[in-house]
């Protein structure tokens, strides 16, 4: 844990302000870490220790705590001694490798010279996921890489679910589209400079009680291109960018990535430097930052609270534009071709299009050759988009090249358990969205603390899921949810 | 080498960019950095090669350079496994305390609080320096501390070398002082808005050619109380504190600190990742930065070629000043009482009275309750300071407090390398002083670094100082420095 956070410190200098000459001896030094890491994880001690504990008389009357402390760390040594170091490695060097052809050929237009790297990045998650899946006992290769980011979830048990949401996604997406009431999101593009755009980053952080300023800040906002949260308890960073004329990009992204650090935030501290001290899933985390984004950031009630202190910040910028246009304009439904500028609606749809294809791919039953195709097939047929080019289809995300096949799933399952959450908490707190109304987050964050970030890692999802709302997944609430939103939005 | 800088990073992120929450964490992640870094430096199998190596037949016909990456992996090799741990880490813990009770004691103006600590830190490292002895041979305790900044140099061959300063100095003073022609340093307390001051630092390191904007930078400045300097050949970084109403503190910091890391990024390349890639000794950094604040930055012909600058970005705020009463203004030579505000005169005999005092308390002729008497008698003698209390007196450092004891002289002997660098240099690049004027650093930051800089610790002090100025250390070249430069300026 603490040389993994200092690892993630050394990471976050990388991104944010070391200095550009500094790469090759930076990349010793994270290789360093990651071996001491690796080393310290797979100690062959730590599995005598593991057998030990397990075998003792007494194991059965540890708490619950420490049982799954126990689990999660014979979980990962299993998992990391059964994969073989060379296997390890060489996935690395050709992500790597893999990465690098992906910007060349994503610039480029040029699928067939990303094919081949890809194809063997491919075959080595192959090899891992055959390997693990052995380990974590699942019952297909895909399912062992799903379980490293969604633990215990499957792919037969999140097919229908993605199919039932995509039936009520799609359904939502053709109301919004065919309403006559249709926003102006023109009026997003005007001008903010960067300097203002960080006096909102600060005053956003400071709504949602994110604390980068103070004495006792654990937390700080600084500037990359790509947003991203890191941290380790009483230090959580994250960054945002700033354009000029795309206020909203960096509005949400704080937002986004504040709800993140809440959640790394509000782990029980008394769980710090334990195995159970850290986030539930991707899912789960990816819950808690969409949460802070769309629940609350794209919410009429939040708007009705900050839009003065926007409309302060920004001078004339938005001074003739009323609450609603804005709120409506930040709400805009629109299918389109990329997923990181998709909507609340539709970004579910580019989540179970890319899950759907790596299924197949995972079954032999999709080629490396044929992905193309079938992508911009899937986008016709769901989103109704003519992809015109690779750049702007398949090749459009980084995970693929880096070998995170099975991440993609809990994006969408996050927006699901979010709508879980949100009908949990509104059952606890009926006024929650009167509360903000009025500029209180307060009790927000206390109850996502409470009820969500406090318990860490002691659950696996699915079991936290049914502790925070008494239910088994289930789409229902966050289908309900975007229906009450968006039919008011757009009088549907 | 990979890991101390690593450790180098987080430490200059605790300093720079870590949310004040982040503490306790952050003194885990270095607790356990610097545990591996002690393991792996005290590793036994480092031992056995060793022996192997040096007992090898071929150890003679190694080059140089080989020769010295095993002797200085041998030095520490010792020098690590026979301090026994136990006495490390109650030294680190006590140096802990005694730096909190020395804050506390410093701003209450109580001495016996500090005293008690400061016993128990001078106490462990008598122990140190009794084991280090015996590993170092040197004939007293006290050389063994010294030898850990300046290697091979010993109390006795410094003794007659501050001596024959001191009296060179307080002859220099004196005419200072007594000359007719008396700088207005008040003039230095106009205001320069912080945001003004970071242009200067830029274009200060730019003049230098310390680059840190472009695309291939190497280096950043960043803010703190106390400005220093921390990285590794190509991500070496500095920072610098601004006040308002004091913009030659910043400006000198940048080209001190500036020194330090053009010294550190000047190190043969070849020489990364060995024991021979860093800095000869404190001293020789400290010449580095000193020359380059002191016999570059306070120099008139700088201040021809980068006054208009400075007038530039500073507005209408020197408008009136002309270059000759800035020039004097920031030389003025003044006996005070406080070592960092001390001018480049004075400054040593500052060290000097550390020096005398250190020795005699390693030689238990003084005890740590005569140490405020002792400390101002000798303010009192050599620089006419009546010290009216141990805040200004003997608890104005920090170094005895964090256990620094042996490390004071280097700050000297540095000033007096650079006398006879600065002699050598002049031998090689007569007009170094009028291509400065004309604003070309180039020159002499290429001198420095390949008589200089490039040797890395290939050498130690003395034979380093013997290869660049073909002398053994003598104080005359900085005397005659001095006199040439303050003679003009005093006209005296």
């Amino acid at each position: 844990m603490i040389l993994q956070s200092a690892r993630g410190v050394i990471g976050w200098d990388t991104r944010t302000k070391m200095p550009p000459r500094g790469i090759g001896l930076r990349s010793q030094q994270l290789a360093l870490l990651s071996r001491f890491i690796h080393r310290m994880s797979t100690d062959s001690e730590i599995g005598m220790l593991l057998e030990k504990i397990e075998k003792h008389p007494d194991y059965a009357s540890l708490g619950e705590l420490q049982r799954r402390n126990v689990y999660l760390i014979r979980k990962t040594y299993d998992e990391e001694t059964k994969l073989p170091e060379k296997l390890v490695v060489e996935t690395a060097r050709q992500a790597t490798i893999a990465r690098d052809v992906w910007v060349k050929a994503k610039a480029a237009r040029n699928y067939s010279l990303f094919k081949p790297e890809l194809a063997k990045v491919i075959d080595l998650r192959k090899q891992a996921a055959d390997i693990l899946m052995d380990v974590k006992k699942t019952k297909t290769p895909y399912d062992a890489l799903i379980d490293i980011f969604e633990p215990k979830m499957t792919a037969s048990q999140i097919t229908p679910i993605f199919n039932e949401l995509k039936t009520h996604l799609i359904k939502i997406i053709d109301k919004c589209v065919n309403s006559p009431n249709q926003p102006n999101p023109s009026l997003l593009r005007r001008k903010v400079p960067p300097s203002v755009q960080q006096e909102i980053s600060k005053s956003l952080a400071k709504f949602i009680e994110y604390d980068v300023e103070s004495k006792n800040a654990g937390g700080r906002i600084d500037e990359t291109e790509h947003p991203f949260t890191i941290g380790y308890f009483d230090d959580v960073r994250i960054t945002t960018h700033y354009y000029e004329d795309n206020v909203a990009s960096s509005v949400f992204s704080v937002l986004h990535e504040g709800g993140h650090a809440l959640y790394g935030q509000g782990i029980n501290h008394d769980l710090m430097y334990q195995p159970v001290g850290q986030g539930c899933s991707s899912g789960f985390h990816e819950s808690q930052s969409r949460f802070v984004e769309n629940m609350v950031g794209r919410s009429r009630e939040f708007w009705t609270s900050y839009y003065p202190q926007f409309k302060a910040l920004t001078g004339n910028a938005f001074s003739d534009v009323p609450l609603d246009a804005f709120v409506h304009a930040v709400n805009y439904v629109q299918p389109s071709k990329i997923r990181i500028e998709s909507d609340e609606v539709t970004y579910c749809l580019h989540i179970i299009i890319r899950f759907e294809i790596e299924q197949a791919l995972f079954q032999d039953k999709v080629t490396v050759e044929e992905l193309p195709t079938v992508w911009n097939q899937k986008y016709k047929d769901y989103l109704g988009q003519k992809i015109e080019n690779d750049s702007e289809g398949v090749m459009q995300d980084t995970h693929w090249s880096g070998g995170a096949f099975g991440y993609f799933p809990s994006y969408a399952l996050g927006n699901i358990y979010g709508g879980q959450i949100l009908a949990a908490m509104a059952k606890d707190m009926p006024n929650w969205a009167g509360q903000m109304e009025k500029g209180d987050f307060h009790s927000i964050k206390q109850w996502l603390t409470t009820n969500v970030h406090t318990y860490g890692n002691l659950y696996d999802p699915i079991p936290l899921l049914k502790k925070i709302s008494g239910q088994e997944i289930n789409v229902k609430p966050f289908v309900d949810y975007l229906n009450a939103k968006f039919s008011k939005i757009y009088q549907y």
